[in-house]
């Protein structure tokens, strides 16, 4: 038992010293890591020294430690990520070049949706405060109603279940109106949320379905306020998901 | 020292059961897993569902499991690798729309070039055995000599001491003459190497300079070996590549 228990404590220690690093500290010393993955310096000490040995974390000439090269190569060689992701960025680049404003890809993981890929729109009329490889509460964001209108009821269940904290006065907390926007999400085929995540900016999502038309994917634009740019979004949108779903084995995809 | 020991192991043996998956596998059943980890079948049972546990695995509704999106996640947030590819990737677009030819961006890891990322070219006069995150010796291919030609003498002599194998019948497996080779990649900046990877295709390669102008990545473009290929590639490729540096925050970069 004491065997399991430091064996579990091993591997999820080394992941917490991987989570210390984000893209606000891409680089830290080793003392810094220990502080924000919560564990003592001698044992983050002996740790990310494994870690370095095994390619997983990298040291600078400047003694501090970041994320190493194979971590994207064992992430890169096999997954559906990058497969999703290598597949939607092509339609994403026609999409943003017919829409102009930001454009996202995202998953749901937990309860939250992780992006996976952002193109930002150096011309585009709102703020947009995702990165790649950010994530939201699935229940406040356009891409996290597709994506949770799609999912078992028993996810739903717990997403809403769960403390839901406004991230503006505009958001959306309330379990039996989110219920209503799912069922309308999944009638209508596209979520749109208006002030939910940004006071300034709505988001517009469309499911993107994969192998066998399960929805496996969200691809949203966000787009100002204003009265009237919700509908011109929505057919560039789906006609870009029915593509990517395509280019990854779907034969159904979402329609108006 | 027994606790450091299997301490040791069992974040080697973790790495071992992600390197399991590979773009031919990418999902495994725990068996399989077991085996081409070389680790007991009852310990990957344990590390598989630890694994699963933190997210790095997922098991799928067929009992397999394959590499999770958490890794991927952990892998993106702050590398430096995805920062150079995100870099990289606009300016690949535009290169291989002008030559219409497979494009590669690779850096060095070890004594191998790992390949970062690969247009493809659908039409493309000549075959390419990368893959995104594949990986070749760096003696062998012409981003390998471009990288080996701008790192510190002992790494050059590491890998011109190691066994050389050759690919094709045309690999230069001399050390002697791969010195000669680096000088002249040094002299030119670009290195051009005939049939050393498949006897059909040459590789022209340039270096990637990035802050403080280190050459951080090598670009190259695959093409026929037919007689006049060459020249005309090479100030697209620089172009390209002093473009991309410049992203990175270089301030110089290849030059003819």
């Amino acid at each position: 038992m004491d065997d399991g228990t430091a064996r579990e404590n091993l591997l999820a220690r080394a992941v917490r010293i991987l989570e210390a690093f984000d893209a606000d500290h891409p680089s830290l010393p080793v003392a810094a890591v220990a502080r924000r993955a919560d564990i003592p310096v001698p044992t983050t000490y002996r740790l990310v020294a494994e870690l370095v040995d095994l390619g997983l974390l990298e040291r600078g000439s400047d003694r501090r430690v970041r994320v190493g090269v194979r971590m994207w190569e064992l992430a890169s060689r096999s997954s559906e990520t990058v497969s999703l992701r290598d597949a939607a960025i092509p339609f994403m680049d026609d999409l943003h070049a017919a829409v102009r404003q930001h454009t996202q890809l995202a998953v749901l993981e937990g309860d939250e949706v992780l992006y996976l890929e952002r193109k930002s729109a150096r011309g585009a009329e709102v703020v947009n405060i995702t990165r790649t490889a950010s994530r939201l509460p699935a229940f406040a964001c356009s891409s996290g109603l597709v994506l949770l209108a799609a999912a078992p009821v028993d996810v739903q269940e717990r997403v809403l279940a769960s403390p839901l904290e406004k991230l503006t006065p505009y958001t959306v907390t309330d379990p039996a109106e989110l219920r209503r926007q799912l069922a309308e999400t999944r009638y209508r085929g596209f979520a749109a949320v208006r002030g939910w995540v940004h006071v300034q900016a709505s988001g517009v999502a469309v499911p993107i379905h994969g192998p066998g038309d399960q929805v496996v994917a969200a691809l949203s634009v966000i787009i100002p306020n204003e009265e009237g740019r919700v509908a011109p979004v929505v057919p560039a949108l789906m006609a870009t998901a029915r593509g990517i779903g395509r280019a990854l084995g779907a034969t159904a995809g979402p329609t108006a």
